[in-house]
C-alpha cells in the first residue's frame, strides 16, 4: 500500500472521471468516500439490477469493485494520468441480498506500469454488513 | 466439451432463466443464440454503458460474459437444476468501441458439481468484430 | 474468516495431509505454522528454483500459495474430509529475492462445498520480509 | 493472435531463456516445441512432483504452463526483450494421471506492453491425452 499520492488533488480529480462514467449513474452508483489508495463506492439496490434468484447480478458487484479497485489506483498516480482495467477477477462468497452493496478497492502495490488492487464488496441490510464478493486485479497507467 | 444435454429442452429453459434476469434486460442485452453447452448474449452499446474513455464499460462486458458463461453451463445440466457463478475472472484485451458486443460463452469441462466455462467477448462495428475481452470461470450447479 | 475447526485434530490432520505431498517436499518447504483457518508455508530459496532472472520461479511462490491456502482450507473441514484446488489465481508484485519464500493462507470464506482462500507470499532477506505475490482462489471439500 | 514475429531467431532465443530457467530444469520440463506465439513443455510426471493423493501437484501444472504461455508471448517480441509473469490464473479440470504433463500456451493478443495468453494443460497416459487445467494470464514486456 503506497499511501503518499502524487498528486495533492487526487480526490476531485478521481470525483470527476466518476462523473464521466456512464455506467455508473446507468447503475445508480455514487463514490462514497475517496482516500489514497483506497475508494468505496455504493450502490442501491433496485428490482434491475437482479438476476434469476432476485439477488443482486454479479454483474453489478463486478462493476462496483471494478471502479472502486480503478480509482483506488488512480488515486496514487500524476495529476493527468488515465487508468484502465488490465483483468479483474471476482470471487462470489454469498448471495448479495440487502438495500445495497458496497465496494471498497484498496492498492495492494502501486508500479510504475501496473497497479495491483483488491476489492471486496459487502450487502448491506438493516445497517449489517455481509462480504458478498472479493476480487483481485491488475490496473495499467495511461500517461496523461 | 460436453455436447450432450441432460435435457432435450435446455433451450427453452435457458431462455426462461435468461427473461428472469431482470439485470439484463436493464443493460438491454439479448439472448442471441442456445446451443448445447454454448450460449451467446448481445448487447447492443448505448451511452448509458460507457466508462470515463466513452466505450463500453468493462462491467457490460463482464455481465454478458458472465451470463453466456453460465447459461452454457446450465444447458447441460438436469431440468431442474439451477446454476450460481463461482468466480470469473476476465482479461481485457481492447477498447469495447463499436454497435454491439458479443459474448460467446463455452462449456470448458462440465463436472458433477462445477462447471468450467470460457466466454469471449468482442465488439461488432460495421459487421466486424474485434475480440475485446476473454473469462475464465467456475459455475456451480444447485441440485432443483 | 470462521475460526472454529470442527476437527479439534486439525493440525495433526493437516501435517500428515503436507508430508504426504512428495511435491513440498521436493520443492524443500516446510509447515511453519498452523492455525484454525490459517496455515503457513516456508521454503527456503535456491538456485535450483530461479527463473531466468535468478529470481525464484513463480512456480515456487504459487505452490506454496496453493498449499498454504488449501492446507487453510483443510483445517476448518471435518476429521475425514480432503479438499482439491478448483481454480488458484495469483497476482505477482516484485521479483522474489531472498534467503526464503513464506506463503501465509487464509480462509475468506467456508461453505458447505466451497472455500474461498486468499494468500500472501512474501520474500525473507536479511530478517525483512517483502511481499512478492497475492493469491486468491477456490478450493472443494471431497467428503471422507 | 499474431503470428508474425518481429525476431526471426525468436525459437533459438526461447530455447536460450528456457535453459536459464533453473526450475525447469528441476521439475525435469522440457521445450516440446516453439512456433511464433505458440509454446509447449513436456514434463514427465515423477513421484516426487505428486500431491497427497499422489497424481502430480497442480504446482507443477501451474509452473509449465506459466512457462508456456510466458514463451509464447516472448516469441513475437523484439530480439533483446524479456518476459515477466504479471498474473496467471488456472482452473484445474481434472486429475493429473498419466506419464507426463504437456503445456500448451498461445497468445491470445499481443499488445505493445502487455501480452494476453492462454495455456492448456493435458496428462498423456499411454498415448491418449487428458485435458487437466486451462489458464488465463497477462504477461509484460521488459524491453531490453
Amino acid at each position: 500500500m503506497s499511501p503518499d499520492p502524487r498528486d495533492p488533488g487526487y480526490a476531485d480529480r478521481v470525483r470527476a472521471e466518476f462523473d464521466k462514467q456512464g455506467f455508473m449513474a446507468f447503475l445508480g452508483a455514487e463514490l462514497a468516500s475517496i482516500a489514497a489508495g483506497a475508494v468505496e463506492i455504493r450502490l442501491p439496490v433496485r428490482p434491475e439490477l437482479s438476476q434469476q434468484h432476485g439477488h443482486a447480478h454479479a454483474g453489478a458487484a463486478w462493476a462496483i469493485a471494478d471502479s472502486a479497485a480503478g480509482f483506488a489506483a488512480q488515486s496514487l498516480m500524476a495529476a493527468g494520468d488515465g487508468v484502465v482495467t488490465v483483468e479483474l477477477k471476482i470471487n462470489l462468497l454469498a448471495p448479495a441480498r440487502g438495500e445495497a452493496l458496497v465496494a471498497r478497492g484498496a492498492v495492494v502495490r502501486a508500479g510504475r506500469t501496473l497497479t495491483i488492487c483488491r476489492a471486496d464488496v459487502f450487502a448491506v441490510s438493516d445497517g449489517t454488513e455481509t462480504a458478498v464478493a472479493t476480487a483481485l486485479g491488475t490496473f495499467m497507467r495511461v500517461p496523461g
